[in-house]
């Protein structure tokens, strides 16, 4: 889960950057990097924390040149290090190579060792390191063939941009898992992960990069090899969860809107646990689209009875037994005064865990309603994501080990309805469910976990006793 | 425009401080401190931005102490400097004493000239440092006292925590202009802006501190001093703006809960100017309450059609020829698709200098809307604010000058229509109308603008003349 | 201690000031403060650290303005604190003025107390601040005159400049305890502590500013005030210390220069004191002019024996059992060397509680030294200073209550000589011993110790036991 | 030229560093780092400027584990960026592996094109990542092996310290160019460059680490492979620079101290160029123990006449017109006092440029000096160094172009006098001459300059004419 940005022949790519990555700071909140180039220089800048901290002026304006790309990383179990922190930048034969990096390899552990066992020495734990020797050892051809060669031995999500001295490619994983679009803006080239980066600097979006493809920016022009990493057995695997929680509901993702996808999972979810209620209420900010769906669809009014404060930041909490319940109520605050005495309809995305879950509806509960009655805009999540998006293990979701009747008493509720399989392909009217990954609901991987062998076998196990049940 | 909170008898005060002023962050963003006393040492950390960059756990871990006192200041013209963060804290004759303040005095200029006059130094801009002094010379009698007197001096709006040596002392100022609520922990007492700051330390609300009272808080235990500040021809003047904007919509201000009175303004703007329409989208954060009250009351379905980037903090942008609208862009973008080829009808809570609501008619037109017309839930703002709101000066508001149908042509809206009189008083059932202060509509100052005389006269005149006709 | 600079009439006042705090960084190392004037706006930066870290080329770019002053403060018991650097500025009655202090005050306790009880309140624990009150409180006459009268009021040591929205002041207190110098750089004038900040910026030394005098700078001119704090009983009391271990030997204090005095002490310590040895080895920096001096005396060949680790800045250093005399060990190693198997004698400016010493001979023998011969270039150290120099109390001065073979012993050398009271006085040729306070050696404070009584009827005691015995 | 230290076995390893990088902070003061190794976890701190600001209590806490490494780094021309500070840290087939490196390869450009070409990645511009991709690309052996078949492939100056999963290495190039030496502490063994480094935490100096010698550090234990490293044509190359300037004084380098070999340099240049004056005077802090040398043989007075600003640190001035000189009165001041009128010997170690030479000659003559003689204590520079010395290129070393005569002139001195060949190496009483690299003086380059041919062909050039002449 990070944003990435490419800007291509525009006198201030930085700043251009800069606020693509801004505009894309709800993918990542981590830490934040643009490096660009000038004359084959590259310049730099890496630091932790937000896009409006970790830039100034005079930082942007020390990161000159016509090109550049950046990057913002999503906090991950993998350790919060600035080492970690993209762009990655390398020297090889063939000149400087930076790359910006959205999603996950499922071979980058065995490509590692092989690396390793060549006598190839690593820096940090990411994949896209990976990815940057293996390009260094294709010597041979064109910018574009070598780097075709090389991702065409990695395996799972990437969606991908570099900035070479003279050059910029973006890349997309022939299963398309992550989000990637082009933009225009003058005579200068965007490549971003979602359109909202295009809307802040008013570039005109001109189509998602294909799955497979690989674009090459090259003096101010742009030149595609579609297909370049295709190859059998890949076809579309677009992260249904992009639609659900991750993508930000203004965004054009996949070549479909957001906001109205979003809003009719509400829809659905209304027409499968429909329950008499005085309230919608969304868990803000993801819920309120689907709230709004439910609300329409329903007839039970919509209120923001749940108050979300936006200046989290690094707020830390401790945890002595006097102040509890902190963790949320950091986070949300009911509204007491119309809360009290209703029956209310709490819409949230999903359930992981099942502790924030818990804490919203006691908290909903002693504000004083008489009924709380929870909705999720998606199936039961049992599976973890090993494409990018960062989920506990097995273990901890609790949908991998409890029944809905269990979950539902357990977070307290009155009842709890999930959308169905069904119902969260309510917008797909030409059969294609197909070109969706929804292993996370289903654990059907659609591209081998290499590195996690023990997981692929559980998940194969599951879904044949569930045929032959 | 500022947040304050003080805690009295805790453990862990000045964490119990932090937390209160992390749910006030909507108050004042510029700069956050924290003053505790330990056996009458008193330890202090004031920092710029926002309270959880200010604070981290290692200097709450030094700000130790049973009684704590916190404050959040916003941007305003006087310039953003460490010197004018709060709480201020002085040593006098009678031992050490800090003071946090919310509001703005109206004689605070004069009464600094009579005692610069006197000798007196002064060694910031701030209103509080006149208050310290004018205590400081009050020699006879308790603290109370001595702070009684001081503050029977002054004029205008101020709601104030201070902590002494032995003691934390509350006050507000007789007309009640600023919020200042009073809420148990256990055996600690906490004085604060806003009850939301209650809620996230799951304190019990008590009650509000009474406009003209002092309350003291000594070893553990609280005295009230009821109408200490009060006398001839002070009576309450709430500030209306708090219900409009200011106050965080899960608060409950001057004996009200925010969201509904907020919602109510919606539901007084459709009947007072309805339109045919597909759909009702709100400003947000602010807006959202009355989009919800309009669309209930009209029937026209409400949508989340603006996205606000929340993450904004101190974001700077280039003001390049290309990259234009960044001042809204940065924090609003339509979600095109459900506004495409539709009739909306856009919520806001007041127009200012009319700059920012144009840019956003033009935004959402540009993302497709075939109409778009305007609804702000409360009058024109034609007088600029003394008690404590920051606002431009009369010159710059756009409705002290403008008519309505100048206003609307401006802006580039098909239709403009601005909540009534009547409509905002809605949820007066008693007629007490008078117990607010809407000089900011109406230029009836309540409380003599010493310092600026000709703002006072202009406004004097202004009402005389429409009484007139 | 602490230094001081006051720069008038030049297009780059906080650039001079900057260069001239840097030379004074001796002086004092714990913070570093500007405060410029432009048309009336007064400009500040303070910092805590070496002027080097302080101030960098962008902060005095903004510290415009063609006055400025600025000030080094030393680290002292009284706690170190942002709030205690200087200058220190406020806002009167009479506009902006801002002071930096070398000094320190004797009745400043009892003044503040009365202050505070006539209702003034203080922010801080400087003496600096109860003279801002005392010129805030003279209402009638010039800023000299106001200025004038107030410094009358205080005793101790004081040299002084201050920074009004039209002119600079520089004032030193009428028995001339701490230096004060008078510079000229093209039309423009530099007060500073020491010459070696004139040196630097390449200005003239003009001449002292005299005990009791006061000095106006304005419109590019400069008046002189003469005598205007001299009164009853006050004659010159220059501090013998600056002599002995403060000033810069580069400098002239005291119409004198440093270096050849200092080694005049040497000078004498070897015709008081002599010893057969191989080697003359002072404990660096402060002790190697002497040393030159006891080593052309004795003709013994002088060494640089010891050491110094000139990056010592904020060291921590682990108290662990394994790792041990490290208090020393951080700034001194020997050069064992030239040390093994000789007679070594060791110079020193002063001896305070014994310990460093102890841990210097005691290092210097275990690299194999045959004899260590201590000699210090100053008589012993018996009383505390309250005239700026930061001593320890009287209980931990081991000459307080130790004789000369007790000291040597606790200290472990082989000898050990203190110069002598006529020794030190060498230079004096006119028999002007009485202009200088040795007080930290004889107990006669020349100025009533106001805030301290105690330690004045000790010390009084203490001479006149002496005289009977 | 840098520090570098290692520790193994010690409970508070990086403690123990830290405090030896402290005590070599003359050899690097741009960046620090220190990398430690707890139960194959490797933890690191890098950051730019002075040892006593990059790390504090807490940071060294964090950095737990008993073996740990440190480097302190010198400002090269290369830039300075904290991607460039050391200790380097990598991950490989093996596991973790750090290196601390003083020196400068000759061949590290041919060897990193020669690893591109077989598609390796380079992060940085140092020498080190060459060593770290020539190790992990041996996959055969022992560490040690590796270590050592990757060293023989490199050319020129290098000491170093490895930091691995389960052991520590230290290692020097078979010339031994530059210092390490070999320390015990307890039950801990310390490699560090100088043994001033030993002394601060009191350890005790066993041997230099030999030219061409590996020595294991593991369990507790120390294994030596001595000429592990050694081969055709590789004899001791000792950089003399070290005795002249370079090393602390204190140190014992090449099994020789530093101090009577520096002191010795002034006696030959008394003997070698007399002149009738009245006091030598130094050039503080390198030229002292040479002034003493040159005072003693010559039976002049030495005086401290120029005094050393010792808090330089990153000062940055202002190049105005009217505040000239800065670049060395930032460092260095005069006592007037003591040269006026009289005649005096400069004893300095090196010219370079010549600029700063001038500088001082000009800023003593103008405090009034009569007559001013510079004796230097080395040859005359006249080619740069390529094995770890930071020298200008030839065309800026004023010896490379200008006789003795010109100098003279260009500095504006009275007389000059240069240490010769045969003096330098007076110390020397076995003929070993050639142990000692002089190339700087001489051009005799004793290691191939692969990556520099055409300085080589100069040298040789410039040798052949000379003998031919």
């Amino acid at each position: 889960m990070c944003g990435i940005v490419g800007v291509h022949n525009h006198s201030e790519a930085s700043n251009i950057a800069y606020l693509s990555l801004y505009a894309q700071q709800h993918r990542g909140q981590e830490s934040a990097g643009i490096v660009s180039s000038r004359k084959g220089v590259f310049l730099q800048h890496k630091a932790m924390g937000h896009v409006a901290d970790c830039f100034s002026r005079a930082v942007i304006a020390e990161l000159a040149g016509s090109s550049a790309i950046g990057h913002v990383r999503y906090s991950t179990a993998g350790g919060s290090h600035i080492e970690n922190a993209q762009p990655f930048v390398v020297n090889t034969a063939e000149g400087n190579l930076a790359i910006a990096h959205n999603g996950n390899l499922t071979n980058a552990l065995a490509l590692r060792k092989e690396l390793e066992q060549q006598g190839s020495i690593f820096q940090s734990t990411m994949d896209s390191e990976v990815i940057m020797h293996l390009i260094a050892r294709e010597r041979e051809g064109s910018l574009v063939e070598r780097i075709s060669r090389a991702l065409r031995r990695v395996e799972g999500a990437y969606s991908l941009v570099f900035l070479a001295d003279d050059a910029m490619i973006a890349a997309r994983d022939p299963w398309g898992f992550r989000p990637l679009v082009l933009g225009q803006l003058g005579e200068s080239y965007i490549a971003a992960s979602e359109t909202c980066a295009l809307d802040l600097i008013d570039a005109t979006y001109l189509r998602e990069i294909e799955p497979g493809e690989i674009v090459l920016f090259e003096n101010g022009g742009m030149r595609s090899y579609k297909g370049a990493l295709n190859g059998e057995g890949k076809k579309k695997q677009h992260c249904i969860f992009e639609y659900i929680y991750f993508a930000r509901p203004d965004s054009h993702v996949f070549d479909r809107d957001v906001y109205p996808i979003r809003k009719g999972f509400g829809v659905q979810l209304a027409k499968e646990h429909p329950v008499e209620a005085d309230m919608v209420v969304p868990v803000p900010d993801s819920g309120v689209p689907a709230a709004i769906g439910y609300s329409q669809e329903s007839g039970i009014p919509f209120e923001m009875g749940l108050i979300r404060n936006h200046y989290v930041g690094r707020t830390f909490i401790e945890p002595k037994s006097e102040i509890r319940h902190f963790g949320v109520r950091i986070k949300l605050n009911p509204v007491r005064e119309i809360i009290k005495d209703k029956r209310v309809i709490v819409i949230d995305d999903s359930i992981v865990r099942g502790t924030t879950s818990m804490k919203i509806v006691k908290m909903i509960r002693r504000a004083g309603a008489k009924e709380v009655h929870v909705r999720i805009s998606s199936p039961p999540t049992a599976w973890p994501c090993f494409y990018g998006i960062d989920t506990p293990t097995r273990k901890e979701l609790i949908a991998a080990s409890q029944t809905i009747e269990e979950i539902r008493e357990f977070i307290t509720a009155d009842s709890l309805g999930y959308l169905s399989h069904d119902g969260l392909y309510w917008f797909d009217k030409k059969g294609r469910r197909e070109w969706f990954c929804d292993a996370c609901f289903t654990g059907k991987y659609p591209v081998a976990l290499t590195d996690n062998p023990e997981i692929e076998k559980a998940a194969r196990e599951f879904i044949n006793r569930k045929i032959i049940q």
